[in-house]
């Protein structure tokens, strides 16, 4: 039977409607709401860095008495809220500049270093943001971990569940992207990734438990992720105590570096 | 005969000083003033890019029948100045975001629509600053390829003077290092640099007149560059427009695309 032009805009309709609600409901996804802020979190960090580092050469280029490494943390907010590069420089306890910048290049300057302050700014905001986001969708895991750890280790999974149902060996090396295409061509594999690295029980052990510790905790991250996925009871702060006991059990076991073989 | 501390001191002492003066010297080079602000304005730029596309992808998310592309501009400005994403909603003319955000997931995102609008005020403020500095140190390149492509020259060639003493064929291609590389590997060499072809008589032009146009004001830039490295009389208005006529000249030579051999 032929299909009325009636009939056609109703099917039209109806798959607008459909699709609309598919993209209302991924906003509801608390999956890709973290994915937002972190991947947010991670471009603010990485503009802030550039324009930082800008920042404070510009500030030497043109400050060339003005001490670079123990001024650094206050040379942009002295700059932002400076009115003249003469004003700024004696604010920072150095000689004035020997060949002051224009009006326009001064306002540049400044501009980036207000910039500077407001991406700091915003990276504070969007942590707080992603701890308590983590602490609610997470909360196992960010006791484990931490809330931003816990959050990045969603996020490189590319969301909870995928993070559940992963072998504790991928958690271990989540973040680890160039360390794993180097194991693919014949590298030693990375004993963890950047997330587990970023515990202090694994960062600051010696390098031969470092592996160790890390698969450790990377058991207990993937069973803590199922908890949180399959709405499991969270772990109390004993049990987490008890886990880093035992990270710490493992490294006083090893107290000096294997023998080369 | 042997140093005594006190003339090591005097020679230490010296040093320092004659290394101050280099680095107060090096202030006073508007090729290093000109770099900082160049280099500030491209990463400014990526940053703005980068800010940008992440705020309107968050709010494509919580804001499901949002015209993305109708109210691209809008959005940035609208979310920085509302109170909640429901207000913000309604003033872009959708519907209220079926899972709104939390307090501080809304302040992050708040934060960094604020961001996005700081880096292009920021950006603004560098151009004006690049062009008055290169109008003043590039007064005859400037008016030929405009401040913003003399500045960009300039710091491409690593300054005034590499500039003035390079071939017009490498001036050519400044900005096309790619298409460089891919042409010591093989390729056939670039028509063209990021800054020449930005140039509406190269840019503008059919595909097979550009290499033709883009070598003719090559040569003219080579020109420009020793007139104002060496001191030389800047061009008159007539000059310059002289160039461009011969410019269209040489397109309305071939009108048609060559024959195929």
């Amino acid at each position: 039977p032929e299909v009325t032009i009636e009939e056609e805009q109703m099917v039209a309709s109806a798959a607008t409607i459909l699709a609309r609600r598919g993209v209302a409901m991924s906003a509801g996804d608390p999956d890709r709401r973290l994915d937002m802020l972190v991947s947010s979190q991670i471009e603010l960090r990485s503009a802030w860095t550039t324009i930082e580092s800008r920042c404070i050469e510009w500030a030497g280029l043109l400050l060339p008495t003005l001490d670079l490494d123990a001024k650094r943390d206050l040379i942009p907010s002295v700059i932002a809220s400076s009115e003249s590069l003469q004003v700024a420089a004696s604010d920072l306890g150095t000689d004035p500049p020997p060949h002051p910048p224009g009006v326009e290049e001064w306002c540049a300057m400044k501009e980036s270093a207000e910039r500077c302050i407001g991406i700091a700014k915003s990276l504070e905001l969007s942590e707080q943001a992603i701890r308590s986001l983590a602490a609610n969708y997470l909360p196992t895991l960010s006791k484990l971990v931490g809330p931003l750890g816990a959050a990045k280790l969603c996020v490189l999974a590319g969301g909870r569940e995928r993070l559940a149902r992963m072998p504790s060996g991928s958690i271990q090396v989540l973040g680890a992207h160039a360390a794993m295409a180097a194991h693919r061509r014949g590298a030693p594999p990375p004993k963890h990734g950047s997330v587990i690295f970023s515990m202090p029980q694994v960062s600051r052990s010696p390098r031969w438990v470092r592996g160790k510790i890390a698969r450790f905790l990377a058991g207990k991250a993937s069973i803590a992720s199922r908890i949180d996925h399959f709405d499991g009871t969270p772990w109390s702060d004993d049990e987490i105590a008890e886990i880093h006991k035992k990270s710490e059990e493992i490294r006083s076991r090893f107290p000096s570096p294997p023998r080369r073989k």
